[in-house]
């Protein structure tokens, strides 16, 4: 019981020098990967590079404590920080301390929510959001995330929330353009794509494994900043206007819980929650895609404890929201991860960054750091899963389309939510029109099929309705208005089957339903019967007054009630049904 | 076309002087029954007595050009009156005429939203009250409004929106009890109980038609207000303290759109939302037992906009917000209206009683109005809802309780609000998780069944899922932990089926999840199936790439997929299978 909560208690006691080992030399790639990226994530979201360090440590610590992935590696990503931007830059100026404090405090909210749904089991919720608006959100704010950054290749100053802002606003400043900054910016874009292109390769040609080869090429953002802070403290630049990163303080995190202001944590508890609901999706898939590939399971519930545990950590230890992030994830796992240790000793490894190499990153350029973002998100942008949705599905592009256009004209808040509501729009939408067919006899057999794509036997005088799916509330006023249709569209009507072979739930709300038809259909002088009600929907029919109301009989076949109610019409063509005519109850 | 939206283009042109009979003596009847009523609910409503008859013309009118419904009789109703109540007693001093104002604010902003429902076909949103919520709703607020009106009854001021404030206010007040008041209160409401207990009985008994002595036995309120007026009139007992209603404006109502004010529209908003869902599902309701009762129809999507035309009405006559009352409807209908004329008559009744009734009613004691509308409410208390959904299901009942203590505990906006969240929570949870089954073969024959249920024949090296429902957002990630989790859980598994006898619909989410899942089941070692897919969901599959990555194979049938992958295991024990094994694509 103490292990479903505190997922370290099975692993950890079966942790071998073997274990150990994997788990290490996955954690160095990882940081070496994690060191960069940190500082740059930092940048989005609008905070100092420390803040990125710190919020790569102790998340990390929790999440191999509760989480139930054994390659996740959890951390700041690109989406989560434009998201911790825009929800904190809203409401406290940006550079300040406030700002610092109002970060870790949305952490902090978005952890106790993650954990709390997780105590109360509500992963569900996550799969409101449908794959065509996570894609077209992720997509869209893949774009948002390199247009803010092109002010740092640029070397300009300039703001917005929105596309249209952030190419305003760039418009505006272009004049001011650094050509060194431009310079060192655009060498580095094309330094990172070279590498993620061709060092692979190369290094491969040159002997290396595969594995290995593919690991290395990685480092190529690392390779960049050490290469970019070279340059820029080399040649003096930061005097010719290149911004640097400058003082990084060395040291471990701080441990203190934000200062607690009702107002703004209200505030904040808004943005929070679609941090938890995308944060959760996004690294899920993560997982779950990882676990499958080794037949390994990750418990769906578990890691929102988990993911709320990391968070929790970075708010109380001045860090900013963090998820599972996919790529570093990917080479985790590739690197060989066995068990979640491994993000223990990526954290130790960020720490050592954190004691060590800071003063090392003082000449980093602010333009490097921003074009291995630029890099980076860019393989956010998926055009693919936008023309397939489009070729599969024409109501699930337009709400991709909404997603994104939301994204682009006012900003990622309004876009995810714009999305959500969409999504549970549709989802009412569905659950309200339940498949239901109008259903005859295939000549010959028992068989009774929809009547608009078979060849079958009707009679004037008895309709049968087969409902596929549960008869519940968001259906129930359906059912109503289509079997009362029935009634009303057809004067000839004496009888009505409503065929329940796919029924395994009728909730209280479908339950009046059926009363108020039988009762309603009773006045109009027809007949209402029941077929192929399963066992544990008959039982709980028992605990009502239905049955004894019924106008009619439930039959135990579809083709015992068209036998009975329309014999002359309904009969095999090689003699009698197979099992006899029985209604179970009346 | 334009007669979709304008219902009375269709009936209007065939109507007759025997529609015009009968309409006529309906509306009559109604007229009768609604004088009392509209002065009470403007009561509960906090609104002069002369709201309460504007509120039951021009809407009125509006909902004879555009509702369906014949015999629905539209105008105050308790439970619309007391949201009313507290929606605009939040926001504005009571009993000036901002209060007014804003109270056809409120019902001008109804009806727009009525309206738009209507227009966009929206209708559906009102299945997500759950009948237990609904029942719950309404019986709390019942109970609500009676508590609200005591303090009429025994002549003492008392306020409060929840029960526990008025409950405090009433025993605060208690010492201060109107002897004289409270002897009228006391005797209407005796006398009430006892015309509808025997009123109908005695007139029965003495030679009156039973439908004729059941419509006279509903005067019963204007009898008691005729009454009371003649005794507080005749003891003048207004010196004794005994509140009245005073002078009632005469004349017909004015035509005014309400002044703009975008602060105080933006909150009652929220309000009129609730009123626009609560007033739809009660009105609906009505409609489609009456229509139902004489095979007719209502238009479910058309009676938003019936419903909003009539708001707006109410808005710009200087009303409040209206919807279809159950027992004025019953009335109309058992009185013989036969289309939505009679409504447009009742209208035409109630202006001649604004013209000329009013001075009449001036001694009317609001002790007698409180008395009619305690007596009318009790009948919303619906004790066996309760007790019937406890004995089907607990969930349900759960959902029940939560609304009628939001209701007394937070008031009647809360309560609603708590209830809706709830609805959608459970529809949520329900669409994450479709029922499904592992299925094995029935022995001897092609039929395969849930293994939990029944005694079937397994393979270790097979499983077979059948889900339950259409594949889309919501249930895509079930999907993908339940057939991960079978391979995670069976080392020895080589193939899974995905059965899709039920599966109507597969959206892009769940495409994308098939893929994800074929591809994951692929790294191990699992190969994918799928069985009895249906011909327009294969279609839909062909536009996608899926059908060609899927590792495994499409058949037709489950006993044929079983058959292929483990054919020791899966054999007919008389021969070969009927029809050949056969996929159908590949």
């Amino acid at each position: 019981m103490l292990s479903r909560y505190l997922p370290i208690l099975r692993w950890g006691r079966r942790y071998t020098p073997a274990l150990f080992a994997d788990d290490a030399l996955a954690a160095l790639i990882v940081t070496i990967m994690l060191i960069p990226q940190s500082l740059a994530y930092a940048l989005i979201a609008g905070l100092p590079p420390e803040v990125g360090l710190y919020a790569s440590m102790a998340p990390l610590l929790a999440y191999a404590v509760f989480g139930t992935s054994n390659t996740l590696a959890v951390g700041p990503v690109a989406v989560v920080s434009l998201m911790t931007a825009s929800a904190v830059g809203r409401l406290v100026e940006a550079g300040g301390p406030d700002y610092i404090m109002a970060a870790a405090a949305l952490a902090l909210i978005t952890g106790v929510m993650l954990l709390a749904l997780g105590v109360l089991r509500l992963g569900f919720l996550a799969n409101f959001l449908s794959h065509p608006i996570i894609a077209g959100f992720i997509t869209a704010s893949g774009v948002l995330i390199a247009a803010s950054q092109m002010k740092h290749v640029l070397g300009v100053s300039a703001h917005g929330d929105t596309l249209v802002e952030i190419g305003e606003s760039l418009g505006a400043h272009l004049g001011q353009t650094n050509p060194v900054t431009l310079a060192i910016g655009a060498g580095s874009i094309l330094f990172l794509f070279l590498t993620r292109a061709f060092l692979q390769k190369l290094l491969h040609a040159a002997g290396l494994s595969e594995r290995l080869a593919a690991s290395i090429a990685k480092a190529g953002p690392l390779l960049a900043v050490i290469g970019a802070t070279a340059i820029v403290a080399g040649f003096g630049l930061e005097a010719k206007g290149v911004a640097i990163v400058g003082d990084i303080p060395r040291g471990l995190p701080p441990v203190a819980v934000p200062d607690f202001d009702a107002a703004l944590w209200r505030e904040l508890a808004g943005a929070a929650f679609l941090i938890t609901i995308i944060g959760y999706v996004e690294s899920v898939s993560v997982a779950q895609t990882l676990a499958a590939k080794r037949r390994e399971r990750i418990d769906l519930d578990q890691e929102l404890v988990g993911l709320g545990a990391s968070n929790i950590a970075a708010g109380v230890t001045g860090g900013f929201p963090v998820t599972g992030g996919f790529a570093r994830s990917v080479v985790n796992f590739d690197a060989g991860a066995r068990t979640p240790a491994a993000g223990a000793f990526t954290a130790a490894g960020i720490a050592l960054a954190a004691l060590f190499l800071t003063p090392f990153l003082y000449y980093l350029p602010q333009a490097t750091l921003a074009a291995t973002i630029i890099v980076a998100v860019l393989s956010l942008i998926n055009i693919g899963a936008i023309r397939r949705t489009w070729a599969y599905s024409k109501s699930d592009f337009a709400a991709m389309m909404i997603t994104i256009f939301g994204v682009f004209l006012f900003g990622v808040e309004v876009g995810v939510t714009a999305g959500v509501a969409l999504s549970i729009l549709l989802l009412l939408f569905r659950a309200s029109k339940p498949h239901c067919a109008i259903v005859g006899q295939v000549p010959g057999t028992e068989h009774f099929r929809n009547i608009n794509r078979h060849d079958v036997i009707t009679s004037p005088s008895v309709a049968a309705l087969r409902i596929d799916g549960n008869l519940f509330f968001a259906n129930a006023r359906f059912l109503e208005d289509k079997l009362l249709g029935l009634a009303a569209d057809a004067p000839e009507l004496r009888h009505i089957v409503l065929m329940c072979s796919a029924v395994n739930e009728i909730d209280a709300s479908a339950l009046e339903s059926l009363e108020a038809i039988n009762e309603r259909l009773k006045q109009a002088g027809v007949v209402f019967h029941l077929s192929e009600v399963k066992g544990p929907v008959m039982d709980r029919l028992k605990h009502s007054h239905f049955l004894e109301r019924l106008t009619g009989r439930v039959f135990l076949s579809q083709f015992d009630a068209m036998h009975a109610l329309a014999p002359e019409t309904f009969k095999l063509v090689n003699g009698a049904p197979s099992h006899q005519s029985a209604d179970v109850l009346k």
